[in-house]
């Protein structure tokens, strides 16, 4: 299409984009998309396209694109006052408010919230705040961070040292020290077939506590750990497994940390994944939800154990060294308070159990029949489908086919979008929590179309 | 004042603010404050107070407050699209014509950006960037970042470790490893009063190459510095000073990393603190003035040299393992332009450069002769004021007396925000580029006033 301005130019020219190659992209052998719009499940480009975003952003638009009231209270607030810092005592309506609102809906033993910018600096804010707290308890020796192998927790350096995915380590030198990583809770990846879910689970507590005691438990700080893996394959865990975990954890005086990045605030079904699973946590990562991302903000929420150490901290030692000139702005808070409000009004954490259900049930029936679909799984508006050369023995596609990728691409040009996972041939999904049964199906027979295309070529 | 809602008991108890007591501040042992808006250089808060904000929040409202040109920008862009990701070549109108821009204004052989949310983060991107550049190089050793005393780069773990400033480091476990720090360029705290200026640059460098060579310069990547040092307390370079650490750099092939999060975007009265200084960074690091603050958004610019290694990377590795979900966020990116658009419209820059001299000419004369006032020093729209104990001995208050804090508050008093820094008693001040003289002659009252009823007390 010809245009009268020089976008596409100005974007292969100037425009860096993350989780891009780069001289691909440079040099316009992959294709770009200039996105204009959006309502509900759909979003709309320049060239015209709607397509069903069945990923919504990257999990995060969890109310759809297009709401008004979000978009007003945005504007409402840059009008009055578009910033503020949030240091040494200073606040917004908007943020304040906001801070009753996230401890109101948390677990119940969380108390306080700091505000940062995104996932990944909410996780750098936590290590800092766990690493301090070890300090003020006078337990210096105690610091590393236990992780998941597969889990995501952010792309920074010491956040993606904490994610336990190759392409996020290859290249940066990644992880640094003092992060460690354990078992996956990946029961279709198990190592022995015959092991049922509890077992698996059992297995899963046994090499963490192998770790713990390899390493020392004086050494350990604090687990870190996704309600259910995202990034890493979108992985339900299995029966009894955070029952088993929190067990070895309390049993060595470990923090355990929820990234609830990408489960917080209605993804599950529920308003957090900690409560889904029983989860206590003793800092809550969240983001994404918080706002739906009109706006970037994440937090940290804080639970009266971790708090009482904080505040012992500042008697003490004096004012906190850690701070962020856009923690808390005002922008962001006034869109989480509105996105916030939307969740509720529309009862859409419910609607996320509901359809998410719904989409998982239909995913299943559709797909699960097809002899290169190793499994379907999904939990609330959190859905999988990973591909495998060979169900029986469970062998997998070499990765050079990207098979999952072509997939995406074959859903693609049907108008919906899904997400290739990184590491496998899975296929992800994480709509909007406002999708409908109709735009489910709509989903379900994208998929099962695109997998029946790109199997029989492969 | 008795107000009908609980916003006040909300903060207490449920909010974490950064650089903060907080133990203070949650038994309400310490003033919060309810900003509700704001006008060019005053702010005005829930109390119905109304204050000069000689800080511009904290050194990012270069525009000054309440720009409806702005807000209105965001608020189109809230209602068109509030967010979509730009991974593997998504973009949007405004991100896109973001990169132009910052590219256009950036030195000559700047070429591309990358765009996160805060000056930290983009300092993380930066350091990543750096590592792999050296990996695709096939240099794996060249992986150390040098970076100066009193220098700040961030609050994180790696880039809190950039940073200079004990405070962000006690009881955070930083400096993490493969950082190093060198002499800050702070005449005023010469080692030898006797030095003249250029003899000090020269001495700076001298220690920047000695520490090179004992650390090896192929293990040594990069250099990070801010053209003028800032929150270390606001300190203009000597002479010749970046002259002659750039050689040291060329002469080892290290990376330099301007860190032009205060500087970037007309703060020095240049568009760019590296043009003012002949700085030739193949990095550079924008948050605060690229949107005035009135919504998150930095960068990395990226010189030809850099980007030639990192597109290289791309055909030999594939897709970068690096990405914010909130890179390019729509929100900031409309806000940048229409910033940038408010900066040229209104001359700004201009305006920094010959107001920020006002200021700057009549700070030294209402202050200078005090005999308290051992240096009142400046840069463009930058100002600090130095107080020693003794002027002829350049001796200084022990730190436990907080004089500079007390200054800063009688300020208050008066009407007038400024800024204590964290190390020594360092009165700064960094208004809106909009600042007028009849402002800044009010700002130069409330400091003489402040300092003389300070210092007559302690």
């Amino acid at each position: 299409m010809l245009r009268n301005d020089p976008l596409e130019q100005w974007d292969r020219d100037h425009f860096i984009h993350p989780s891009t190659h780069l001289a691909q992209f440079a040099r316009g052998d992959m294709p770009n998309r200039i996105v204009t719009g959006g309502k509900g499940v759909y979003i709309e480009d320049r060239e015209g396209n709607r397509l069903l975003d069945g990923f919504a952003g990257l999990y995060c638009v969890n109310i759809g694109y297009g709401r008004q009231e979000v978009a007003e209270a945005i504007a409402r607030q840059a009008r009055e006052l578009s910033y503020y810092h949030a240091y040494v005592g200073h606040g917004t309506e908007a943020s304040v408010t906001l801070a009753r609102m996230v401890v109101e809906r948390a677990p119940e033993n969380m108390c306080r919230v700091y505000f940062g910018l995104g996932g990944s600096d909410a996780n750098e804010t936590n290590i800092k705040l766990v690493w301090y707290y070890n300090n003020v308890l006078g337990r210096p020796e105690k610091k590393k961070i236990i992780s998941r192998r597969r889990g995501y927790h952010g792309s920074g350096l010491m956040t993606g040292s904490l994610t336990g995915l190759g392409l996020f380590h290859k290249l940066f030198d990644l992880p640094l020290d003092r992060i460690l990583h354990t078992d996956a809770p990946y029961y279709f990846r198990r190592p022995d077939p015959a092991m049922g879910e509890e077992e698996f689970s059992d297995h899963c507590a046994a090499e963490l506590e192998a770790l713990i005691e390899r390493e020392g438990a004086d050494t350990i700080a604090a687990f870190i750990g996704e309600p259910v893996l995202g990034t890493g394959g979108i992985v339900p865990p299995p029966a009894g497994y955070w029952e088993k975990i929190q067990a070895v954890l309390r049993k060595h005086d470990i923090l355990l940390i929820a990234d609830e990045v990408v489960t917080g605030f209605g993804r599950l079904g529920t308003m957090f994944g900690s409560v889904h699973y029983g989860m206590e946590p003793d800092i809550i990562t969240i983001a994404k939800g918080l706002t739906s991302a009109y706006a970037p903000l994440s937090g940290s929420i804080i639970s009266d154990r971790v708090w009482k150490v904080l505040e012992r901290g500042g008697d003490e030692f004096g004012a906190i060294g850690h701070g962020w000139t856009y923690s808390a702005h005002p922008i962001g808070a006034a869109a989480a308070v509105a996105n916030l409000k939307v969740i509720d009004d529309l009862g859409l954490v419910e609607n996320a159990g509901k359809v998410g259900r719904y989409l998982n049930d239909r995913m299943a029936e559709a797909l699960s029949g097809h002899p290169n679909v190793g499994e379907v799984r999904g939990e609330g508006m959190l859905c999988a489908v990973e591909l495998v050369e060979d169900r029986a023995s469970r062998s997998f596609f070499d990765p050079g086919k990207t098979v999952a990728a072509k997939a995406v691409g074959a859903m693609l040009k049907r108008g919906v979008i899904a997400r290739a996972m990184p590491e496998g041939d899975i296929i992800g999904f994480a709509p909007p929590l406002c999708l409908t049964e109709d735009e489910a199906d709509t989903i379900v027979r994208a998929t099962k179309e695109a997998v029946e295309e790109v199997c029989k070529a492969v």
